[in-house]
């Protein structure tokens, strides 16, 4: 048990379920002196809320976060940063026919087996909604970052069978994927396909079902040397640390599993010296190498699956009396969660890379010890 | 730094560069009073062993493993089993021209990048020689594994343009499969496919290329119940652990990317009773939701991209000159990995559900207090 | 950084500083089915609440418990357990002049030179407030450990320069040294001599001055077996819980410092049949042999300074100035601490045996399967 | 269980039993570029073999390190670092006459218990042959702490009856005491005393007894700020670091025990201005104040038991037929641990150093960021 601490240097800790009276997160490990305020955490929640177009779900959740400790006149001391977001809007009678009927796709059945209790109410401590700590958390790694130049976006590039067009993406710069996620309710920065893509939502809304999709997830500005081989290496922590957010069924980094059909003379990034620097021609590897990253952008894409809860009729299980039985869910859901990945994926990305570079920096005073020594 | 532990209560330690004096590992939390002979762990490293056949690299390591520790009289003691594995076949002059010379999708830069220092004899600590260690350590886990009736094989199911066939692999046992894959040199289960597949690693050698593919895990036995949300989901640890191998550039667990194109009322696995048991009539899932186990087969894949070191011509840089340069790889190197992956990521899984398996033992505990007091 | 989550199975965070907005501790790997309530974690705050008599500080906390997740209907989930205590009574211009004057034997120097930063009201995070977390948290521990009938005990058993009569102590059962603690302000379970221990409290706080003391620690029904070699033995981790409260500056086991002096043959506890098992004749182990318990009472003591802050006139540093100072310290701090540390040192030492009780359920999984085979 | 690695940043694992092949660690977390050299290692092994004088065993053992991995043209990669010793003499029939009867003192019953299977040779993992990992692995520690300026020794102050003169102690500067312990067989600097101590120990083993000791450590040049409050403490940690020894039974920093019956006014250690620095007038802290270091000499003091194999006479059980026998432990045995602790206490605190030291660089990163902005 005891799985939901995150991290080494930079480590945060979530707790809280759906239908509890709060969710919330404990930073530890910030770098002090840091100016964050709750606004600045309010703006990457308020990205997660649901209710905000007719793709999510209209569940008016104000999620409203309060700074409990480890900020002292509006910098970080150091010290844990606890994070509050108390539940305002708790329909628990809603699940009441769900306490002995598993919902087919969801973690229902998974906990009952595990802890032999099993809090039925929105799926407790397996819904969505405790992304809300891992937000919050983000919140404070991303504004760190930021300290450091390091930025990080998650853009949609899949719902369905709507791809966005390869072509229309690469010639965006970060900060115009950025801009442009936030201007329509799929989180996809090719706006044209964006319009498909909503309208593939929409039929899935419409027949009672959902629909998957693929968000991909970028970081710019991390130096070369993160990453702590051979088995904290930076992408098998990424990986862990996206897969570990629900409904995600697959990772990839760089080319992926494009990789499989591809020969070596083409995948591997030739070595040239752009300004007087080694960079690569290519950037197949996604940002990483043996496990540490080269300095170019890193690159990850995250498979998530439809949601699970949809008012189709499905077959289930009534677990108390052992007797088969249907379910149809009712009540607020997204028909598609990639969109509402994105704000999570960053959060958890961010959180990757703070925890990384904190494992890392005694090189950095070594290095510093080493030019003093040259300098003699 | 420090990233070469992994795992909790069930945990190795590896080490070793591919040119130094040896390599191994260390396995701590092993149950005591389990039989375990070198000649077990040995098989295994046969199993990885390079030479067998002209799809792999004809170094001839003798890879004999010694037993320094932790077993008495033939058992495990519940104390560290370190695990010696000397390197008897140093050429270490092959890689003189290296020194300056990142090689194009290999770990070279970004080991100097990060430790201004590196081992340029083979990769060093990058080298897939550094799998010994995990192979090892994981012919103990999968040995006490067994003693809890869990077995793991892992079986390639696509090399460059050839895929096994989806049909064939269905009506495979999980033994036929695991007999089968060691019918040919890309452990390809199915056996007409699996021609097809080493000729087109011919091709590639002959063109001094090399070639990607895709390998699938599957592990049975494994009891509804393990992995702990929300950080250490089952799911989120075996995505690291395969993530953490050399050259894997993606992982899925069930329908994995497939996903992203599904509704939910078609990938949503729909709960039955089977004998008096709750089962699920698909396992789009692959054994595991919301990163707890099912109880159903747990099946996962690996992208693995095409061997970095060809004899192809590549552009590269001399770091010390600041140039740019060419590079043409010789030597002794396997023209496809995924093969090879097989006995590693079969090693990695297993100390996966090992880990998790010894990390919930509390519960039984609980539940079996649970029936005493019921008997009173 | 990124030192504020203690244990592996059983695992606390806690976060919080004296004079911001609350203070709380999550709890992670709390066995599922067991019944919870505030008013028993807050039956714990309140006996660390000071203000109870004339030897602890006059604030009046009001010191209410929150549980905020991981209780469903009144049991563990499983899940996260969030804790939560709003600071009710912030006189933070008390600590105005604190700014730039370190208090000697404080942390403040040591904080400043950290982390750059420093909340200087009271103490911040090293203030004895943040004892609360541990309290709420260790009352869930002893709550679980009671249903496995261990149970914990600490009581002082020296106030400056007046010691327990160990003759008295060795007659009191268990119950009557956690009764007796109750009865006087020093929480000694001698209580002839508590009236004497009041009385040198008396004395100092006259002075201006504080005292220091001796708190023993007893845990009875840790069953033999507890306790990982070589690093994390069962008493270096109760060393490292127990050194890690604030004012702990020494920690024996059994014997303790005494053995110095002694002999082997006098220190050696002979083994012997008592009912048809194995004991100890003695107990100067103080249970614990080789890191591992022996199924003997755990004996321990820590040794606890004075209360830093006092009245009298000291001298040090204006560290904005960079010039010496002087500090008398105004308001309400107890003049020993001792007294206080016992239900901080019974929470500590609860959360050190459930969390070695939750990491070794494995084994009695083995010997579960070992039994069933011989049954064969 | 899985208690064999210690440390974080800079992390060790050991393993080996006293009549197994071998003993060894692996070092994770060294910093790249560090000169290092089997000799360096050898050196403290010798100082920590037995058989050098009539204090301590007259077994022969020859314990030759061999550097395996993460050392390259003399200098450490970064990459993990494991050390091999072999066991040479190995005289398991000594101990067959041990395999039913647990020693008194020893962690023989205990580790039955624990693990259902015991080595019996020697201890096995309990011996006191286990410190070999940990000394080698020092020795590393030693060498890069030394590169910043940060030294560690201990030395005994106490044999039996017998304790080194305060007074000469303090008039010894830190290379006296470093020189003066390998001028005598106790390791004691104050010469004097030396001798009545090693009267006491040759008096004790003429008897067929043993005697216990107090061995104080001084830790110089560590920079303020070492520590994570409030559980990663760095006075816990050296107190876990140091009570994971076998034999420990107390640790004490600065004062210790002695703080009982201090007053606060007394205890409290006065700021003041030396040379343009804030430094204490005393160091009754111990150099460690709210779980961070000061910039004062850290000094902590371990118990240390006597020898629990004597060859006097003790009372046991003979564990397979459940009835009370006798033994008297035959064999090569010290009559005294605590001289031979020096070592291990020195390698344990110097880990414990570097791996805080190692947590704490991005603060350091941090403080030049700043120092950059503020010259924009």
């Amino acid at each position: 048990m005891a799985g939901n601490t995150f991290g080494s240097a930079f480590r945060i800790t979530t707790w809280g379920e759906s239908h509890g009276p709060a969710v919330g997160a404990v930073i530890d490990g910030a770098i002090p002196g840091i100016e964050i305020t709750a606004e600045e955490i309010q703006k990457e929640l308020d990205r997660r809320k649901p209710g905000q177009s007719n793709v999510s779900t209209p569940r008016n959740e104000s999620d409203t976060v309060e700074i409990l400790s480890g900020v002292f006149e509006g910098k970080t001391t150091g010290t844990p940063i606890s994070l509050l977001i108390r539940n305002s809007n708790q329909h628990s009678s809603d699940y009441d026919s769900l306490r002995d009927t598993p919902r087919p796709g969801h973690a229902d059945f998974a906990y009952a087996e595990k802890y032999g209790i099993r809090d039925h109410r929105g799926g407790g401590r397996s819904s969505g909604r405790e992304t809300v700590g891992r937000v919050a958390a983000g919140a404070v790694a991303k504004k760190i970052l930021s300290e450091f130049g390091i930025k990080v976006v998650c853009h949609t590039t899949r719902i369905g069978g709507v791809s966005a067009d390869p072509d229309v993406l690469s010639k965006l710069s970060f900060e115009e994927i950025k801009n442009n996620i936030e201007k329509n309710s799929v989180r996809c920065a090719d706006l044209t396909t964006a319009a498909q893509m909503e309208a593939a939502v929409a039929a899935a809304k419409e027949r009672g079902d959902s629909v998957g999709g693929i968000v991909e997830g970028l970081i710019c500005g991390v130096p070369a040397g993160l990453g702590e081989p051979v088995f904290d290496k930076l992408d098998a922590d990424l990986a862990k640390a996206i897969m570990s957010i629900g409904a995600v069924k697959g990772f990839e980094i760089g080319v992926g599993f494009a990789a499989a059909g591809a020969f070596g003379s083409v995948l591997n990034d030739a070595f040239e010296i752009q300004n007087g620097e080694i960079r690569t021609a290519t950037n197949n590897a996604g940002g990483i190498l043996g496990g540490i990253s080269t300095g170019e952008i890193i690159r990850f894409r995250a498979a998530i699956k439809p949601t699970p809860s949809i008012s189709k009729v499905q077959k289930t299980v009534n677990t108390a009396e052992m007797k088969e039985a249907e379910i149809s869910i009712q009540g607020r859901h997204d028909p598609v969660i990639a969109p509402r990945f994105v704000p999570v994926g960053e959060a958890m990305a961010a959180i990757v890379i703070l925890d990384h570079l904190m494992r890392n920096e005694a090189l950095h005073l070594l290095k510093t010890n080493q030019t003093v020594n040259q300098n003699k």
